[in-house]
């Protein structure tokens, strides 16, 4: 599956870009949501999300790059957001913050950073819908795909299977048409990309590309 | 002067909306940035105003709700920021960061909380080109322009004039077509308006009427 | 008025020295809430406010000595709070809290520490039912009432008289029988006492030798 | 063994309340200590913990959910604490903090919130008397025992069988009469419990019927 | 007077260095020390400061540009400090850090950053030994003298006089041979001057050069 | 090898101290840098560092004890540092911060504190130039050599055997003449040593004795 991230899409023409993917069926929307504070970027929030909302359909993949999301749960969901991915190290109750991003009727992901080991999955995969495998680290511009990157979507892969659960995993960072045979080969279910899917009159040619190799 | 406040334009259609700020010639562009950390919500940052600056040369009036600006000071430069108003409390050091927004070329702003007493001016005023009254609470949605305001204003202009500068009032929160006028008697340099200027088919005719008050 | 200090109570058995207060019938009931961050000390919280509540209807005169007390209003009116103080440094949105507590139907008071000078009353004092005096560092034990409280009272009264407003000066800290006198004769309209009221089997006589002060 | 948690009890008479847990012989008294900043509440602190010091010599089992426990531990040894057990995440120095609950005469334990993993045991178990395994998550009201516990626990007692050590395991959090036999039976050594102990008239009862179970 | 800040000085002989500040006998020895979080740069700490006490008995002017400065008091007073200034936005009690310090048998001073009104001087002159007026935002590298430190040191002095007590007044920051009388006729008492004096072979002459103007 | 800790050696006199490590040859100059945050000292920072550059070319190995590293990297590089070594919690970008460290050219490593599990180094290891195991905890006074460093010594070297890479192991911590060698024995490669070896006249006889051991 394709979740393209909305942060290289023309913020200047969201309604035509949106337009786009929907007439393109992407899987996801891939929200990127900085706050300047975990990460060293602030890119957008609740706010333009919702603009959005009325014009599509398509699933809301909300990545939160922001300290403390518990404050930001409910905003989200008003938002209209579907999937709501997290960063362990960015809240006091994990488990609590999961189980809160559900019992608002949303899927719950957990992001792992290029230097996370797995350990955390060991008592919250059960609950976890998704897995962001980070193949860059957030919210730095301008980086290549992480090769460990693959090994860690194999062994989260593995522990899936072990468990035969139905979470799926996620990869976000450097992932380009050229490299996106390893990713899924490794076991990634939904690749996210940005820069390799919005290019100025390109766009529909990249996302064909991509559901080509699905 | 009118500082038309984006946040409430519609943000699937910015181009379109920046279109008829120019054609209506309003004298700034006011940007919201807040990072849901000093602020209680998060709404965008530099690479939204980035992807604005091509469409115009209305000059932007970037009003920083966030914690230590100091590191934002040259995103936003590079993202064509022309002001940048900060508030006293979310930097260590005060006069470093004035100095270093003015170091990038550009005007620096103080921001006035409505609970904000005026000493703060005392060793201030003389570097900056605008002092920024709130007249409701920033980044908390739903509140009415807060009469104190008024004092205030007279209070700055007070000051100004006393010291025979140049300095700029700009006041922000809760200003529409009812009160403007009693904003501009204070002493107020600068409207900020957001939802009554920002409306369905309407914008150009507010702007209209905003334009004929001043 | 008296309001004494729960701090200074028998805390294993709460319902007898409540009892005693509400016989000899002393005005408030003052709560200081300390979290171990804003104070040194950590005191306790709404829950046992609330178990308080059932047994009296003197009016809860709460002291939040913590960080970020925007996030409690809502407990301590749960708990039965009637007004509510905290610390300006403590909330990054001053004006905003306090209008949060009377939304909630509580009045609001501002708290100063010993060193505190009073410009943050300037465009808060319309706003307030009480400004607390500490005339010790509030959440440290063991310390002297601070003389210049006195000239703080005075000063504070000064500003309450100019505007021809009824907000109160409450004193905490230090208030003893023997200068009780001189803090009222400054303009304290309120004081707050612990260790000078709760003594084994001396607590009604010392409430008695207050209320004749008054 | 059973640790009743003073959370539940009357706080208008702790003194009864501390009779009949010392009338009915309980292993421990459980007390947690919140300061609305590592969890969103605040419960009390060590000045009403020393109040209670003379009434009985029911160890004090003392569970800090408190930023920085490191600064406190001098204060709850004053105040009669037999054991201090603290979170791996709350302190910047784990070993040493460890230490110094060590150095001051008291037992150490470590809590595990219910998303932690079980890597924070590899180089702390062998220093420590006491592993609390969390059930729910600390600091908020009205949950249930999360079934993943029970893993949790039987994987500590491996662990410190393993190793042939002493350490205790404590389970805490949505513990009742009708789910204790299971948390013993996965590995549990100490169960604390609140409102299934502490109710009007039913607390020696509900004691008693813990104590059998045992 | 003069305090040389040792900052300039070459620190791998330390030694040589305080012995020419012995011999042109300075009236003290400032020592700037930064922390990476108040201050931008990481200077040095209380063992070094230790280290120079046998070396000499000049007067050890302790500048902390510190977070949380109470808990280096104690430190410092071992070091051998003999007066300690610290920032007020540092310490969420003012008045009880400036009481710490005299309560080790030190001098207690605060500090004014460029930005800074004197309002913060209201509650606290009385107490004070010393007012140290920054004539450059510390922790930077460099900076010119800010002129309008000129205007606050005068404001201080009237204050101090209105008072009739003898704190002194110190001015740091960009102050050389060729400002130091005016400076001095502002009102200073003290200057701090580091690169001024510390050059290589010509430190003697610079210390006698500032000490001829004084 | 060996990395003598400068934090014993007489600051007041560095530049004979550093020629004695010259002239013995010593494998590195150990600098324990501290900020008073992340650790309860404040040592010195890349000002110090810099004086010492130019009198020696041995390869500075800087222990960052400091929170939010990245901030001094450049800092670091400018001063001469070739190693920089820092701790997995200080930073919120871990991958990052190390690909930073390496991006200036010098050899980055991570540090291990006495109650760290190894899962930090799953997949930071290969990036990793050096692991430092701390055995005694760090910015603390007066500890004894942590047994339990010796099994993860061993457990470190396992990993990077398997891995067949050539990261070195540094030991840091109570390390003396006596326990040297069963620390090498456990697999370590660099011994840091402070006040085993800095000592009055008996500095260079220090350093012959360990290099013997090596």
């Amino acid at each position: 599956m394709i979740s393209p991230s909305l942060l290289s899409a023309d913020f200047t023409n969201l309604e035509k870009e949106i337009k786009i993917l929907k007439e393109e069926r992407v899987d996801f929307l891939h929200l990127d949501i900085m706050d300047g504070n975990y990460v060293p970027n602030i890119s957008y929030g609740p706010g333009i999300v919702k603009s959005l909302r009325p014009l599509t359909d398509i699933p809301f993949d909300t990545h939160l790059m922001i300290e403390r999301p518990e404050n930001f749960i409910e905003d989200f969901k008003n938002a209209g957001s579907d999937i709501i991915t997290i960063h362990p190290s960015t809240t006091k109750h994990l488990d609590r913050t999961l189980s809160l991003i559900k019992s608002h009727g949303m899927k719950a992901g957990l992001a792992l950073n290029p230097s996370d080991s797995l350990e955390v999955l060991d008592y919250t995969l059960d609950k976890l819908d998704l897995v962001l495998i980070m193949s860059v680290n957030p919210g730095f511009g301008g980086q290549k795909f992480i090769p460990s990157a693959l090994r860690k979507i194999s062994e989260v892969k593995k522990m899936i299977e072990e468990r035969n659960i139905n979470t799926l995993i996620e990869v976000d960072g450097g992932v380009k048409l050229d490299n996106a045979k390893e990713v899924l080969a490794a076991g990634a279910d939904i690749l996210v990309a940005g820069s390799a899917i919005f290019q100025k009159d390109k766009t529909r040619e990249n996302i064909k590309a991509f559901k080509e190799l699905l």
